[in-house]
């Protein structure tokens, strides 16, 4: 088996599914945009989800929480303009009613319908606005909806994120493709972070859930912008075996297969969330290497990608490895600062916790590049851990004065 | 017994001490710009000190840690424009040198001096520079020194942090003065902050050090202005007994006194670090009350505090509890969003974790507002607990894109 590199496509790349959008007026500020998109199986498809860990979750995650435990799931809506978030039991009775409308629309039941929002919390769900125009969105569904429904799904996002993977079986091939949005608010956590993925490929509702779980973990948990979480990110992936190849339903190579193949969508998917960070110039991988524990190895690296002052160091091209130090410092991770090395792709900025010879320029040039990874060795253990970030710019703050 | 008003003043203002400051050229940057400071007991005084909890320790840290040991403590040399951390042993004999010459020139034994340093990270300390100018800096020493000190002492602060209280007893006067630098990486944990306290109450040593310890956690401890933790925080306390009192050995009211003195001096400089923070615009108290604990407590209003996404709405003037609600989501604190009230200045934004018919006009007047209070009722217990924070600004961004 072979998967192929990663395509131009997107969530209509496999076969048997559409996708459209249409412009509901969910958010004043963006007149004739479409706000409102659906993705949908033409034959019955199983679904699996990642949503936010925030302890606040939007009324779109808790429905969609609701519906997951049916056996079967033909389709996804979102919306982009409104999170219908802390909005109490009023804000999943208006997510229920859109959801009601659009299933009738399309012709299921209404459990088979997954839902998601972003856009501002606490404001209500324009229920009306967005009914009004179910039949209008089913309509709209075609085999090249995918570019469609992406753009739709933008908030301050710059560009539409999809892509698609092929995977050459002996029984023929299968596709997996995706779309997602981000910008705003990305952390390991997933922050205001939608994904769909489609796969024509057969695959077991439970299989389909545990591999979804384990490549999140490795995808869209190890990117962060702000260090800020959503009370509305979700991951969903749908599989309706159009491609009539065998079902994958237990562990084996057609799983590990299938797992790669969508973690191959989901990374490229994520990297071009943090690409897109809201006021982003640079795109940092932060490697942390010789830590006593995965789990110190993650702290260390999350700290470091998170502390303003090294982001803002990045945006200003200046190597200081004192500020990562100084991140590694208040982590709580152990370790001796006699002991740290810190490589600027691959040239050694700090060696043993204090500087080296390394030319300052040398450091600069990397810093100069638009992308660059920092590795830091604790020399502490085996333990290794990546995290994707980006610098921090004046410019973010500039977009986040207000929404 | 009776405290004053905080009123102007500093190290100076008890009786007994000299300090002053020279220009020697640590930093090539600020031509002519006094950056080594000395404040100095004209008589036995006693010491305490409270240090960073970064696990990375600059070398004055190191050298002050064992400098304490000493049963008296009689002067305080300070540097701006080198922060002499992550320089291995080589930085602790640097800082070694400097201060036995500090000492030989004022005549005290070197372990009776404390040391503190601020600026960039992994920098060689220039030794030669600072010696060659101990004796003029002995010599700039007086009564009216206090504020060419607190001066001295400034990296990017636009302002000296400087004040003094009095305390009224029926055997007579006392007073307790104090300097502070501050501005960037100030975090609960005390960042790139230094204080120098004195006082001309006669207190004991251990009593002295059990006081700080108490009311740096009430004051430093409890103001962030970006999250980041320094490698050289050092909060100082030098009591001489020049008021000619009766010393304050243990616990009574006498001590309870002199720590409510020490915690307004303290909590007086907190304050002016946090309103002189980098960029900063708006000064926020966020409190936290209805917590299961006071971990709890803390762990809420430090999320929020430290929150980006807040920082950046407070800046704007945008009254986005939406945002709030989410950091209090990830902040790991266990709390039902149906149960959340927050207010802007004691006007109700949420209530019950949805939106109140609140104008948003009037919630934006209290946002225009130099300073205010945003309270969360988390409504789980007894618990409170009150952060002092900034907003985030495309200038906090920009003064940080270098050093």
């Amino acid at each position: 088996m072979n998967i192929g590199d990663i395509a131009e496509g997107g969530v209509t790349s496999p076969r048997g599914f559409r996708a459209g959008a249409v412009y509901c007026g969910i958010k004043a500020s963006n007149p004739g945009r479409d706000d409102m998109a659906l993705v949908v199986s033409d034959q019955p498809s199983v679904g699996a989800a990642v949503f936010t860990t925030n302890r606040v979750k939007a009324a779109p995650v808790r429905v969609s929480q609701a519906h997951l435990r049916s056996p079967l799931t033909r389709a996804v809506l979102l919306n982009s303009g409104n999170a219908n978030a802390c909005t109490g039991v009023d804000g999943v009775t208006r997510t229920k009613a859109v959801v009601a409308a659009v299933a009738r629309a399309v012709g299921v039941a209404r459990r088979q319908v997954l839902v998601c929002s972003t856009g501002r919390i606490g404001v209500p769900l324009p229920v009306e606005k967005m009914t009004a125009r179910a039949a209008e969105l089913v309509g709209a569904l075609s085999v090249e909806g995918g570019h469609q429904a992406a753009t739709a799904i933008m908030t301050s996002d710059t560009f539409a994120k999809q892509c698609v993977v092929e995977v050459q079986s002996p029984a023929g091939s299968y596709r997996v493709g995706g779309m997602a949005k981000g910008a705003g608010m990305i952390d390991p956590n997933m922050a205001t972070m939608l994904c769909v993925l489609t796969t024509d490929a057969m695959v077991g509702k439970r299989l389909l859930q545990e591999t979804l779980h384990r490549v999140v973990e490795r995808s869209f948990n190890r990117i962060t912008v702000d260090g800020d979480m959503s009370t509305n990110d979700t991951v969903i992936a749908l599989a309706n075996g159009a491609a009539g190849l065998p079902a994958i339903e237990a562990a084996g190579e057609a799983a590990e297969v299938f797992a790669e193949a969508l973690h191959a969508v989901c990374l490229h998917l994520a990297h071009q969330i943090v690409f897109d960070g809201e006021g982003v110039s640079k795109f940092v991988e932060v490697q942390v290497r010789g830590a006593a524990s995965f789990q110190a190895a993650r702290r260390a690296a999350e700290a470091v990608a998170n502390s303003t002052l090294v982001k803002c160091a990045w945006a200003g091209g200046d190597p200081n490895w004192g500020r990562i130090m100084d991140a590694l410092g208040y982590s709580g991770v152990r370790f001796r600062e006699e002991q740290v090395d810190i490589y600027y792709d691959g040239l050694i900025a700090a060696r043993c916790g204090t500087a080296t010879a390394t030319p300052v320029e040398k450091l600069r040039e990397v810093m100069a590049k638009r992308r660059f990874a920092i590795t830091i060795d604790l020399h502490q253990g085996p333990a290794f851990y990546a995290v994707y970030t980006t610098d921090l710019t004046a410019d973010y703050v500039r977009l986040n004065l207000s929404e």
